[in-house]
């Protein structure tokens, strides 16, 4: 059987952060048990790069939490363009009674590190993460910290530690949440010069 | 005397989230008495719609975090593209012992309520910040939590609580760091369809 996903490699744990580092809105998915989930959340970013962390507004509330609570675990994919629709359907329905990925016809791989569920198209990257407990913040900000585990990316968009968004991929460019479906497409580059 | 930021609007409160909330990388600047800095952060997010409060990642060697120490507040400016060179120059080098908007150049007005000091160029919006004291997550994870006072953005691209970038306003669109002074640019817009 060929890999769902043949043009994803592992990205080195000390470059993980860099998946994140510009502000994708993202997927979260998660499993405990025989339930799952994926929600989107625009609210993430890296902490620290060795170990590599991340933080993450997930609120209270959700599903999301209710399994990332009990399982531990957690992965951070990052959609592309191509998965803008799926990214916002996600994001606006609740997975409590009701399995989004079945409901939304969402194919779904086990990940390699923690089996939670990762989606078999529309992502060109995703993290693997362990939660750190944090009882207050996660209470008073509804912020989760995370260690990650393990990523991988999409080659045709992401290698060697860096992006590289380009015309000819567009549609893996990531998704930047403006508000209310609209979302902002990283799609072009700048290259910082030293000031005089 | 005309403004020196003539094309800039309050932003209401409940909509400063949206100013960040697709991920741009921001400037920090504060002051404490005669003490002043301008620093470059990646690490940004939103973490509470209201009342509005945001995570921000601030390494505890800087001379921004002896200052936001010191005085309890700071700004988080956000460059337009056309301030790429100048965004990569201030989180390049540090602001002790050698003032970086004289050494750089950067021509400064204080805040309306923090008095911390504000670019006249190359920002397209802006927030007050007030520190909210969380030892443990400075300490563990660089992570300072505050809550935003104000905020105000350049109308030509933020208006109505709206990010709209377009191809005549390219130099005003927001940068996201992919790393080594490489920026994408917030530069199309997708707006997601309700899956069928």
């Amino acid at each position: 059987m060929t890999s769902p996903h043949p043009h994803f490699k592992p990205v080195e744990l000390k470059h993980a952060s860099r998946l994140i580092n510009h502000g994708p809105t993202v997927l979260v998915t998660t499993a405990h048990g025989r339930q799952r989930n994926i929600m989107a959340a625009a609210w993430s970013m890296p902490v620290e790069f060795t170990p590599p962390r991340i933080a993450i507004v997930i609120d209270k509330s959700t599903y999301t939490r209710e399994l990332i609570a009990a399982s531990g675990v957690f992965a951070v994919c990052i959609p592309g363009a191509m998965a803008a629709d799926l990214t916002y359907a996600v994001g606006t329905s609740s997975g409590r009674g009701a399995d989004k990925f079945d409901r939304l016809g969402i194919e779904s791989v086990p990940a390699p590190l923690t089996g939670v569920p990762l989606p078999v198209a529309g992502c060109v990257a995703w993290l693997e993460c362990r939660l750190i407990p944090e009882p207050h913040t996660e209470q008073a900000y509804d912020t989760c910290f995370a260690e990650v585990l393990g990523a991988a990316a999409d080659q045709r968009v992401f290698s060697d530690g860096h992006w590289s968004f380009r015309e000819d991929n567009s549609d893996l460019h990531t998704l930047h949440h403006l508000g209310a479906g609209n979302f902002a497409r990283a799609s072009t580059m700048v290259k910082a010069q030293p000031l005089p």
